[in-house]
């Protein structure tokens, strides 16, 4: 099962959005905090993420915390500032993607301890890049692509056309 | 230049963020009226949309206006009811992606006539399915890996770490 990781994400609706991917996609999400946001019952009924109970979601005091309870995890940085494209690498089945926060992305201090496992989105330079919701979408997608897209749903679903 | 479609869009913050995407992706973004709100100065600027100037967007007043404004177009249509999956098509660099309203997708009558280039994003069968932004970012990005992201930024950002 693939992980998305998120490193003190900001927006809520971000959040909420990955969620609902990582549900689509059978993949685990981890949270580290601290977040912009409270993940209370609340607050996630108000946001429509009626599906957040399906989620498998872990989350996390800090980055050490993460580190300390995922000791053998294969981590990839998504970043702006690699070098290395994310359809560079081979994602193993269970590997971990992260991402930074929405206003800053992974903080160097992290990043240079992961060189190689550093991966960017190729894009037009911009005032404004993608989403991080639709960065996580693209990314892991690669990964599920590269994985033969296990454990998912490949037939197709029960209401399409009997062509 | 890689092309998306969106076929009577309904929620004015998904057509905002594809319209982002497409910026960010150097692809040009085709809208077919009716849309479910109006694209207007002082909306554009309230969502945040300050990119969309940027944005190469035509607008069209139904679908057979869209066809007729582009006679040689390659459409592939994504749709949840579709057999392939959007990774077994080759994309051909100036290809169409077209995708259906939120509530509804693309109208069956549509996709009778487009059979063998209806693909699907595989996914776990749920209530919620990916949200629209997210669904084109993973098609366009597949199609943008297939052409070797040609005409994008493959060196990284500027501001990248000197490592």
């Amino acid at each position: 099962m693939l992980n998305i990781v998120l490193h003190e994400p900001e927006i809520p609706a971000n959040t909420g959005n990955i969620g609902r991917t990582c549900v689509a996609a059978n993949t685990r999400l981890h949270l580290i905090e601290p977040l912009g946001f409270r993940l209370n019952e609340k607050n996630l009924k108000r946001a429509g993420m009626d599906y957040w109970d399906k989620l498998d979601v872990t989350t996390y005091i800090d980055y050490d915390d993460f580190i300390r309870r995922n000791p053998n995890a294969k981590i990839y940085m998504a970043t702006t500032k690699a070098t290395k494209a994310y359809t560079d690498v081979e994602y193993e089945p269970d590997c971990y993607i992260m991402f930074g926060k929405e206003s800053a992305g992974i903080p160097e201090e992290i990043l240079v301890k992961h060189k190689d496992d550093c991966i960017r989105i190729p894009m037009v330079p911009d005032i404004r890049s993608l989403n991080l919701g639709n960065s996580v979408a693209i990314v892991l997608y690669e990964a599920l692509r590269q994985n033969a897209f296990a454990g998912m749903d490949l037939e197709g679903h029960l209401h399409r056309l009997e062509w």
